[in-house]
């Protein structure tokens, strides 16, 4: 059974995402105590693939992904996965609301569940744990009286009942998740796919929107991007794109080579299935057909076939 | 005095960074424990003004800064700060290294100087902490032997003292904070100035390049650009750009026009000195005298002066 790598601890956001970013096939996760010793655990061949945050403001190291992908040798995406930011109450059996006193969690997911403690347990006090699952964990100890946890943490503590779900003082929040492997034989395109790229330029006006236009000029439809400054590489900048289409579909591969005339380091890091599977609208001037019919047009008149 | 608020509590780097953005007036700092209530008190004039994080890797919170500012009654920035992201090791006096069995401090803190425990505290297990600061009251309380601290958290704790300074495992990693206040007098260009909007645009192919090319074909250098989905308007996208310049400059003035004529919402986030003075260079064709010169003659024109 192929090994999987997430960042644990067990019962977190991210054990819960690699369990759906693997739903296809039989696995054996292994949790890591950082991204990037999970990632180190892919490049070695110790695990087949590791499941990772990209947006996840609920237990962070978000940079801590995107920076260790593009770090060392080279790693791709080949699954997506997005989870509703909704968090569960754990406490001990027989407790009472009126009884909690201590409300334990990962800082960042207190502050996404202030407005609900405020009105749920106006009382209680919190308690910053490393993780979520960290929070659960101390219950089952009886060093506090509750947690804030993910869903899935239930399954590590049977000894806890869930006292709330479905938690979130912000509704329709959720956090994306990769799953990443070593480059080799890509998803086949879907229609309904993304593409991520890491893109070097130099930090001159305009760089960014020449590079930009390439895409659109392709009808290329953007969903992300980031800049992220490059410390040992003066003068650069980076940036993190996501895009609509598959490295397959022409128009993207025509986009990535102008992007690779353009930038001095072009990361490929992925095409695969969106998580919300929305097709992709094309232009019809960026059709497959379009792109092929150029294309013999072109071979037609360098051959002598055609004026 | 005037009152200028802060994300508590008091010890935690944004203390730190809101001391260093009020060195030039007497102030009264006050510890808030959210951004979105220091930001609160400010729109309602309660404090003059708010330090906040905007790009801060070690205590978080950096989208409630951008979410908050964009919330609600406009905010501007009038000050930018840098700090290093260098921790202090502390403890009670007398203490050895090699007595110090458990380490506090924030998760993400933590995160950051894991290589740094690793070779110099090896026998030491880290606990979380709701921040920084709190690590350094819970080892003033008798709870924990140690804390990773920010600088100024042992001026709030005199009973502890420093056993290590200037811990990182990466160097030169640095976090930004702003000073922002109700909207007034705008702080004076200073040749080295940025200048900080969200623009909102349609989710269409193309439409961020030609928002691009506005600001580069008046040769506006784009220091940050990050996108953050709109949860509640649908088909749209929110962009956070940072660029050289001040809104006072003929080229910025130009390019923002432009972006309001292109973008269904454009939020001034305020145009402030950078906090490593480092001069915009600015093309011939974008500077003060080639705006005037071509306003003039447009003038002349359209008088009738010229043709």
């Amino acid at each position: 059974m192929p090994q999987i790598a997430y960042l644990g601890p067990p019962g977190t956001f991210t054990e819960q995402a690699t369990r759906q970013l693997t739903w296809d096939f039989d696995a054996e996760l292994r949790p890591f105590e950082t991204v990037p010793l999970a990632l180190a655990a892919v490049r070695s061949g110790m695990v087949l693939a590791a499941g990772a945050p990209v947006e996840n403001s609920v237990e962070g190291s978000v940079p801590a992904t995107l920076d260790a992908m593009t770090t060392d040798e080279p790693l791709v995406a080949v699954q997506e996965a997005l989870l509703p930011v909704q968090f569960d109450l754990l406490g001990r059996p027989g407790i009472a609301m009126s009884e909690i006193s201590t409300v334990a969690s990962h800082p960042h997911a207190l502050a996404q569940v202030r407005r609900w403690l405020a009105e749920n347990l106006p009382g209680a006090s919190v308690r910053a744990t490393s993780s979520t699952a960290a929070g659960a964990a101390a219950v089952a100890a009886g060093e506090f009286d509750a947690a804030i946890s993910a869903p899935v943490a239930i399954e590590h503590y049977p000894s806890l009942v869930r006292l709330a779900s479905g938690i979130a003082d912000v509704r329709d929040a959720v956090t994306r998740f990769l799953l990443v492997r070593r480059p080799g034989a890509l998803p086949d395109p879907t229609g309904a796919d993304r593409t991520s790229v890491c893109a070097v330029i130099s930090d001159e006006v305009g760089t960014l929107a020449e590079m930009l236009t390439e895409l659109s000029l392709r009808g290329v439809n953007l969903s992300r991007i980031e800049s992220r400054p490059l410390r040992e590489r003066f003068g650069e900048y980076r940036f993190f794109l996501d895009f609509d289409g598959h490295v397959a579909d022409a128009r993207i591969g025509d986009a990535l080579t102008a992007l690779r005339r353009r930038c001095s380091t072009v990361w490929f890091l992925g095409s695969y299935p969106k998580a919300d599977r929305s097709p992709a609208s094309v232009r019809p001037t960026a059709s497959e057909q379009a792109f092929q019919v150029s294309a013999g047009w072109l071979e037609d008149i360098r051959a002598g076939r055609l004026a």
